[in-house]
């Protein structure tokens, strides 16, 4: 029986591998288990009370809206609400540019489907976002990695591949505080990312769930709102964003903005996908949010996950052995840790689970291997006094190593 | 910038056409507008009350159950009600054979991802629902339709085809109240499909949103009871279901039901997709239906329609010229109609459309081209007077080709 279906299997599919984050979330859900594995919001920051009377109020007053069927692109006014949201990340559109997603995860998978064919060359930062690389694996791309450095992705590598004669179909970049490293490329590398896009004709897939969640200074600037400025409107970039670090990450609702054509052809694909995307969720968002809810409350978010910042690094500080090295994020969910070349942090993980503490092994975020001696921590989700605890624990776990 | 786009498409991307159904369904919204083009449940028997609370009490008494990221495989209470779902069903099953999906959709994509190479072969009744024609045209399959009868599908069609050598990925079929015909297959068709299935290590994707929906006699049986019932566990078949015709189609949640292995290869193909079907609706969906809420409102929707199906059946009766053909169906929510070869229905649309009524052209549903003179009518949606007064002017149009 196992054959049965085995023999049927895709050949994409059998690239498949399940996600060490989400096999690690089983074993971290023990109470006494500092997790810093996970990508998780801190549920005290849910606007519970707003989502609890949005939901009510249109399930009493539009009940249809929240019920039925609903068109692919998206609940109407929750897309309006969303051009002005874009408008504070610095980008003006209309709204048959914005189409609403299960979550951007999905807008991933949907990139994914329309520019992936076997074989094809998708480039990714190393490390990079490994949700990503999950979506876009059934579908058989060649990766081809470029290094980052302090601040973000080597234009300089960007250029070499293409100059090499690369034809790839997309680059994909987290723009903001990325996942996993929380580094934030500055203005004029954003830029000379941008300046090799438009030379090259490079399209690029712009990833900003964090964008909102700065701790020092002011928002950083988007591509998307950096690529309409040169050109006079949005050319070479895909954008997707979520509600799930705004509001809370069970609504599963996300956007794309992208030019209008990539929109419908982005559209017929989650018609395949899903049709659309949860009437009760995207209602419940728009309604708890139609008031100006996430001006008051994203600053409520910030102001905990700063303080979470601010003791880990403590922490990091505190406790590491001097030959770790470590990102100093100025926002987003989580630091970037290099332990000496030795050390290999999935074996490491075994000893800090038995220590009660979690951690990613960095590999899972190298689309071509590598990467055994880095570890991805979170954040977000520990109260400060856990961090301190949990950093003190894996410290001892990694001095045991030397 | 077109073409910047347009040049970096994927081959299956540019087999991408949007569905006639849903570009048809902004048309429809038209208030004086008679549709039968929509799947769409009727709202009226929606339980709106009943999911208001439950969404309530989810929020206030367990937030973190709707609003945080949750297991891929779905919300744990949900999965299990299930489990006494599908006996209701007559298939007996452990947890780990249930996997919470994004509707029911979302299952015929996931099914694509795990099963279609490029050229791979699909077996497809005809017609067959066009929902899984769209999820799968981007893996680039090769469709090979099999005829249907007055009893479903041709087994003698089937058999004749693998005899041929095809070896199909798998099967596809809508066992219950077919979407478009309206066609169950009795269960000796049922039990002499399996027959070959096992004879040939077929697997089967079978689809049951509307199983519920009978309006004469009893349920149903479906494949996959009948196949565990055959072979003393579930072999052949992932089945497919969904929430969104028993409680709301706005919630987006279904499931699927296979041997726990491919349910676990689903999973992981779901990581990719969105992570995991929303929180807040599948918390919703579990704390409506714990005390029984199905039993007693599934009657009264089967009320409801079975009226609107009388009235559709009476009226094609009473006006429909003697040349035009129908099925009868015991459930479900749609007619089909053949109309003489020289009608073309996407024409007639056109007039139709004029006279205020909607339905969906055959040949959506028809995946290697053909069925130009059938249509597929919904009576799920209208109330009675209004099923009599579109199919007067439905036939008034028709009657106008002659």
């Amino acid at each position: 029986m196992q054959s049965l279906w085995t023999d049927h299997l895709s050949s994409g599919a059998r690239q498949i591998t399940s996600s060490a984050i989400r096999d690690l979330l089983k074993v971290t859900e023990q109470p006494d288990m500092i997790s810093f594995a996970g990508g998780l919001p801190a549920p005290e920051c849910f606007p519970t009370e707003e989502l609890t009377a949005a939901a009510e109020r249109v399930l009493v007053e539009r009940p249809l809206a929240a019920l039925q069927y609903g068109p692919t692109e998206g609940y109407r006014p929750l897309r309006e609400l969303l051009i002005n949201v874009m408008r504070g990340r610095g980008l003006g559109i209309p709204v048959d540019q914005i189409l609403m997603l299960s979550g951007s995860q999905q807008g991933l998978d949907a990139v994914g489907k329309l520019f992936i064919d076997p074989g094809s060359t998708v480039l990714v930062e190393e490390p990079t976002y490994l949700g990503a690389l999950q979506a876009w694996r059934p579908y058989s791309p060649k990766f081809i990695t470029l290094p980052m450095d302090a601040d973000g992705l080597d234009v300089s590598a960007l250029e070499r591949a293409l100059q090499a004669g690369e034809r790839p179909r997309f680059l994909y970049l987290v723009s903001c505080f990325q996942n996993p490293t929380g580094i934030t490329p500055s203005v004029e590398r954003k830029r000379a990312v941008l300046e090799v896009a438009a030379e090259y004709g490079l399209p690029i897939v712009e990833d900003d769930p964090y964008g909102e969640l700065y701790y020092e200074g002011e928002r950083p600037p988007i591509l998307a709102a950096l690529d309409a400025e040169m050109h006079g409107e949005l050319q070479h970039i895909i954008y997707l964003s979520t509600f799930s670090k705004l509001l809370a990450p069970g609504l599963r609702v996300g956007w794309a903005v992208a030019p209008t054509e990539i929109v419908a052809k982005l559209a017929h694909v989650k018609q395949g996908l899903d049709l659309h995307t949860g009437s009760l969720a995207q209602a419940t968002a728009y309604e708890a949010c139609r008031d100006g809810l996430l001006d008051r409350h994203v600053p409520t978010i910030r102001a905990t996950y700063h303080v979470r910042r601010d003791a880990m690094l403590a922490a990091l500080e505190t406790y590491m052995p001097k030959e770790v090295r470590w990102t100093r994020p100025t926002g987003g969910m989580f630091i970037w840790l290099t332990l000496p070349a030795h050390i290999d942090t999935t074996k490491l993980l075994q000893a800090s689970l038995e220590q009660k503490v979690a951690f990613v092994p960095g590999m899972s975020f190298y689309a071509n291997g590598g990467g055994t001696n880095t570890m991805r921590l979170n954040f977000s989700h520990s109260a400060p006094e856990r961090i301190t605890e949990g950093v003190a624990r894996l410290a001892r776990s990694i001095a045991a190593r030397f």
